[in-house]
C-alpha cells in the first residue's frame, strides 16, 4: 500500500519551521504497513495544493494533508478541497456546539471566524477534533483516500490515533513492512560498515535492507523487512540481531524508540541506584535530558547548575584553589561529581564543566572553547576524561551530554556484568 | 527566482528523522531572495531521485539536493547524479588527501570505502567539504543550477555558507522576498487576528501577506513583502511596524530569530540584574533554555534541580511543613524562589514545582498532572501563580517553562517602564 503525505504552510518553505508532522505521520504509515512515497512541503496556495494532490492521487492510495485549515485568511485548505471534491459547505451542529462550549469555558469572546470553523464539506467524512476547532476530513475518490488534518502538532496527532488509524484498519491487509533499528555510540559509520561487513551481505542476501543514518557522535542502523506474513519477517529480524550484537554489541545502548536517558533509568532502577547531577558547561541539558523521561524521580535525585565559580565552590564544595585556577580540568568535574554525591545522597554522582563557547571563557584564554572535562564519581572508584568537542555552542553541549551518559552507563555495565 | 529542494533518504518518510535539513535550507533560500516552491523528501531510490529531480528543473533554477552521498551501501545519490549528468567518476587528488590526513589525524584505518568519497564526476564543480569525508557538488544543465550537499546538517550548512552562498550571490540579482515575524505569547490566534484586522486589511491593500504560525501557547505572525526594490521592501516593513506594535506590542517578546531566552538576557544585561532557578517538575529545562543563548553567564548564577522533597528542604531552605504537605503550592513555589535567590546571591529567583505528568505523583494522588505552580523572588516584590498545563509531559514542562519566563520578562517591564 502506497502513501504520501503533503504538509501546507508557508513557514515550512521558509525555514520557519521544521517538519515534525511529516515524521510523526511517516513513522505511525510505516508502523502501519504503508510505504511512503514521498513528503512532500507545499505553499498556502490554491493551485499548488490541487496540483500536488492531482499527482499524489495517481500514485498512492492514502494521500495524508496537513494544514491549513485554521480560521485565519493564510488558511486555504478546506475551501480547495471541497472546489476539488466539488463539496458544499454547510454548518456542522455538533461542531457549532463544541465550538461554543469551549470558548465559554475559557470566557473568551467568539468571534465570527471561529463560527466558520464549524462549516463542513457535504461529501466527506468529518473528523471531529476534540482537542481545537478545526475539523479533520475524509474525501474519497476512484478508490483513493485523501484526508486533511490540521498542522497544530497535538491536535493532528490526537486525530490521527483517535480517528484515522481505526478507519484505516478497517480497510486494511496485506503487505507489511517491519524494521528495528540499533542505536549506537561512539564510533564512525565506515568502521561500523567494514566491521559487519560480512553480516551485511548475508542480511542482503536474505531480503533484508540496512540504512546507516549518522548524527553527531552517534550512528543508527535500521534493518528493514518487506513481505505479507509479519510473523515471518518479525523472525528473520529476530534471527539476524543476534549476530549482529555479537560484532558491535558494546556500542549499541538502545534499540528503536529507546534513549539514552530511558535506557540509564531502566539500569539505575533494575540496580536499585541512584544518581545526583552537577552541571557546569552544559547548563541543565543532562539533567532536562534525564526527566525527560517519565518516571525519572525513581533513581535521580536532583542536580545543581553551577554557573559560576561560586556556586561551584560554596554548593558543590569543590575547592577554591581548583574552582580558582583549575576550573576546566578534569580534577574540578571529579570534585563536582563528589560534591553532589554527598548533597543528594546518591550513589553515584556526575560532573562536567567546561566552555561551551562559541568563544573562550575571558578568564581563561589559554582553554579553547569546546574543551570539556567530566567525571563520575562513586563508592570506592570513579572516572574522569576531557575532551574538544568543536566550537559550536549547542552541538558541544549535546556531545558533552552524549557523552558523559554513555560512559556511565557503561562503566555501570562494566562493573555488574563481570 | 524559483528553487526547490529534495531530501534522500529513508528515515525522513519512516520518521525517524524529522527534516530539519530542509527548514535551515528553506530559510537561507528565502532571505537570498529565493521563492522555494517546495520541499521534499523522498526514498533512497535511483528512479525516484531522477524522477523529482527531472520535475524540478522544469519548475525552478535551483535544485538543492541533500542526503545519499555517505559511504555505505545505502548511498545512492553520487551514482545517480553521475548517471543523470552522463559524467564518469574520477578519484579528486585533493579530497583523497584531505581523507587520508582525517583518518591518520584520529589514529583510525582507512577503508576502502573511504578512498571512493574521493570520486567526484569528472563534470561537476567540486564543492570541498572540510568538515567530512562527502563533497558537495554543482551541476548545470540548460541554465538549472543542482546542487548535491551531504545529509549530515553540519557538513550540510558549512557548505551552503562556504561554498554555495557565494556562487550563488555572483550569479544572482533581481527578485526580493523580505519578511518580519513577531512573536507573541499568551492568546490564540483568533483573538489576535480579531484584534489586528483593520491593520490586515491595510497590509493586504499594500501587497503584503501575513501568516499565523500556532504552536502551544504560542503565536508568530510573518509579514512578507515582495519585489524588485529591497529598500522599499524594507521601509514598508518598518512603516506598518509601529501600528502593529501599538495594538498588540503587549504579547509580543520578540522578532525574527530573537528567543525568549535571548530577550531575557537582553533585559537582564541592560538592568544588571542576575537570575537563579529553583527547578522541580521541569527537570532543568528552564535552565537549558536560558543556557543555551551564548552569553547566559553574564546574568545567570545558576540554579538547583531539586527533584525530591530533601533537595527541596536541605538546599532549597524550603519549610519542612511546606515541602511535606503542600509541595506542589505557590507558596512552596515562591519559597523554592527565595531559596534560589539567598543561595546564588542574584537579584531575582525563579521557582517552579508541580506534576509534570503523564501521570499524578503516588504521594499526592489529589493533585492532577499538568498541575503546576510558579514563582518568581526579588528584593520587595514576588509574583506566584498556578495553572495547569494538560497531561502530556513533555508539552507540560515546555508550557511551564514559557509561561514562568513570558511572566518573568513581563514582571521585570512593568516594574521599569512605569
Amino acid at each position: 500500500m502506497k502513501a504520501e503525505i503533503i504538509c501546507i504552510g508557508d513557514e515550512l518553505l521558509i525555514g520557519q519551521t521544521v517538519n515534525s508532522n511529516a515524521a510523526f505521520i511517516g513513522e505511525v504509515l510505516t508502523e502501519h504497513g504503508y510505504e511512503v512515497l514521498q513528503a512532500l512541503a507545499i505553499s498556502d496556495k490554491a493551485d499548488a495544493i490541487t496540483g500536488a494532490l492531482t499527482n499524489a492521487m495517481q500514485r498512492s492510495s492514502l494521500v495524508i494533508i496537513t494544514g491549513g485549515l485554521g480560521p485565519t485568511r493564510d488558511d486555504l485548505t478546506k475551501l480547495t478541497l471541497a472546489r476539488f471534491f466539488g463539496s458544499q459547505l454547510v454548518s456542522d451542529a455538533a461542531t457549532l456546539a463544541r465550538i461554543e462550549a469551549f470558548f465559554a469555558s475559557r470566557n473568551l469572546p467568539m468571534l465570527d471566524m471561529n463560527r466558520q470553523q464549524a462549516l463542513v464539506p457535504d461529501n466527506c467524512v468529518v473528523l471531529h477534533n476534540l482537542k481545537g476547532t478545526a475539523n479533520g476530513m475524509w474525501f474519497e475518490r476512484e478508490g483513493v483516500v485523501v484526508v486533511a488534518l490540521p498542522g497544530v502538532p497535538y491536535e493532528m496527532k490526537w486525530l490521527i490515533e483517535q480517528e484515522l488509524l481505526p478507519r484505516l484498519k478497517l480497510r486494511n491487509t496485506g503487505q507489511h513492512i517491519v524494521s528495528r533499528t540499533y542505536l549506537t555510540q561512539g564510533v564512525g559509520e565506515s568502521f561500523i560498515a567494514d566491521k559487519i561487513s560480512l553480516w551485511e551481505d548475508d542480511i542482503r542476501e536474505n531480503g533484508l535492507s540496512l540504512a546507516y543514518l549518522p548524527s553527531p557522535g552517534r550512528v543508527k542502523l535500521r534493518l528493514t523487512a518487506t513481505g505479507a506474513d509479519a510473523t515471518r519477517l518479525n523472525d528473520l529480524l529476530d534471527e539476524k540481531e543476534k549476530p549482529l550484537l555479537d560484532l558491535i554489541g558494546d556500542i549499541v545502548y538502545g534499540r528503536d524508540r529507546d534513549t539514552l536517558a530511558g535506557s540509564l533509568q531502566t539500569l539505575f532502577t533494575a540496580q536499585g541506584l541512584s544518581l545526583g547531577v552537577a552541571e557546569s558547561c552544559t547548563g541543565g541539558r543532562i539533567l532536562h535530558e534525564l526527566t525527560t523521561a517519565a518516571g525519572a524521580s525513581l533513581y535521580l535525585r536532583g542536580g545543581v547548575v553551577a554557573y559560576n565559580k561560586e556556586m561551584k565552590i560554596n554548593i558543590l564544595g569543590v575547592p577554591e584553589a581548583l574552582a580558582s585556577h583549575d576550573i576546566y580540568s578534569e580534577d574540578c568535574a571529579l570534585a563536582m561529581a563528589r560534591g553532589i554525591r554527598q548533597i543528594t545522597g546518591a550513589t553515584l554522582g556526575v560532573g562536567i564543566t567546561g566552555v561551551a563557547g562559541p568563544g573562550p571563557d575571558p578568564a581563561y584564554p589559554g582553554i579553547a572553547a569546546g574543551h570539556v572535562a567530566m567525571a563520575i564519581a562513586a563508592d570506592g572508584w570513579h572516572w574522569a576524561a576531557a575532551a574538544q568537542f568543536g566550537r559550536e555552542r549547542k552541538r558541544v553541549m549535546e556531545m558533552a551530554c552524549n557523552t558523559l551518559l554513555f560512559q556511565l552507563r557503561r562503566e555501570i555495565l562494566a562493573r555488574t556484568t563481570v
